[in-house]
């Protein structure tokens, strides 16, 4: 039998980028709720960089809708500089390493697929404690266009060998799993700070409330 | 010399998606900032679909995410169905119908180009008393993608006969100024509920406070 992959998106679903929040000091816990909000603010703008033809680093548009965001909530502009450093110093979400595990110990072969450059997530994995349990990181810059756009999923399956309808893409935005899905991947969606999912983006074939509850459902779904 | 067109937004930039609210009845107040940061959703799932290969209509979109935010911040979902039908009542910005007057005393002449379908934004300018004022409404259903896509701000310049660079589009979202400045169009953003512009965004050749500002501002420009 050829290896079975699940693809893990990386911000937002095995790194958690309230740890940006940090950059904020005392103001952390007024901060923290605008990283996520700025983040899906900085994926749209890379989705209209795509549409328009332009091509500019994810921590770049992150920087932006970032301070505008702390501009806005009377919290300091200049700490999205350092926030958006702090993406190297993520903090796993603590149910990371025991899905990852779990998974591999049922036989799936891992792979980190992300849409910012793979020298990044690659340090931010490192830090985090979890690059030794993934066996791919398949960055932006390998494709030059980003998630949910087709070429990404397309990319990473080539480079991973692994056929579509094998493979599971795991990830915390409907975004992701609504690109992956229409790449023609199996998808997972694990709630996180979306709390709900988005009633018009296409089912998930797996739903959870967090990443051990996903490969579980993962493993059960076969 | 040929006609010098102004082309405007409405949902944001025209007419008041915050009259949506009322559809929560006594919630209205809470539900307000939802619908702005919905509506923005709504518009980033579009391009999600450009970019997947898929079409749906704003109103479909902008339903799913009004109810998830909804459900979110405790507020009846139910409610967001009947905010959509609200689409065709929106109020107009006070400073409308003013800045459209000052602009076509001054030679221009004016169009809507949007991402709903030109029969829907047709009823809404007719219900807020604006559609006398324009010449032309572009609908998104005549071109088959979203903006910020090229082809919509290519399209309406075809349906004027009108040249970029003697065109200018106006907006209250940075996203549509953004297209429209690299499709080659003059731009003016209205701070409206952005209040703030995106530093990462190509800098507008007008940035106002609201659209008689703009207006003012583009005659000015020449």
């Amino acid at each position: 039998m050829p290896d079975r992959w699940i693809c893990f998106d990386v911000n937002g679903t095995l790194l958690d980028p309230g740890t940006l929040a940090r950059a904020w000091g005392e103001d952390a816990g007024r901060a923290h709720p605008l990283i996520f909000a700025a983040l899906q603010e900085a994926v749209f703008a890379a989705g209209v960089d795509a549409m328009t033809g332009e091509l500019r680093p994810l921590p770049e548009l992150l920087g932006a809708t970032l301070a505008r965001r702390a501009r806005l909530a009377g919290l300091d502009p200049a700490c999205a500089e350092q926030a958006v450093a702090l993406a190297r110093e993520m903090d796993a979400y603590p149910d990371a390493a025991p899905a990852l595990d779990a998974l591999a110990d049922a036989g799936f072969r891992l792979a980190a697929v992300t849409n910012s450059t793979a020298e990044a997530v690659t340090a931010a994995l490192g830090h985090a404690g979890l690059l030794d349990r993934l066996a791919e990181v398949v960055g932006i810059d390998e494709v030059g266009r980003p998630k949910p756009h087709p070429d990404v999923y397309a990319h990473a399956l080539r480079r991973l060998g692994a056929e579509a309808e094998e493979t599971w893409f795991v990830a915390g935005h409907w975004w992701d799993v609504t690109g992956a899905k229409r790449a023609g991947l199996r998808t997972a969606w694990v709630a996180r700070e979306e709390r709900e999912l988005l009633s018009c983006a296409p089912p998930p074939d797996v739903s959870a409330s967090d990443l051990r509850v996903a490969a579980a459902d993962i493993q059960a779904a076969g």
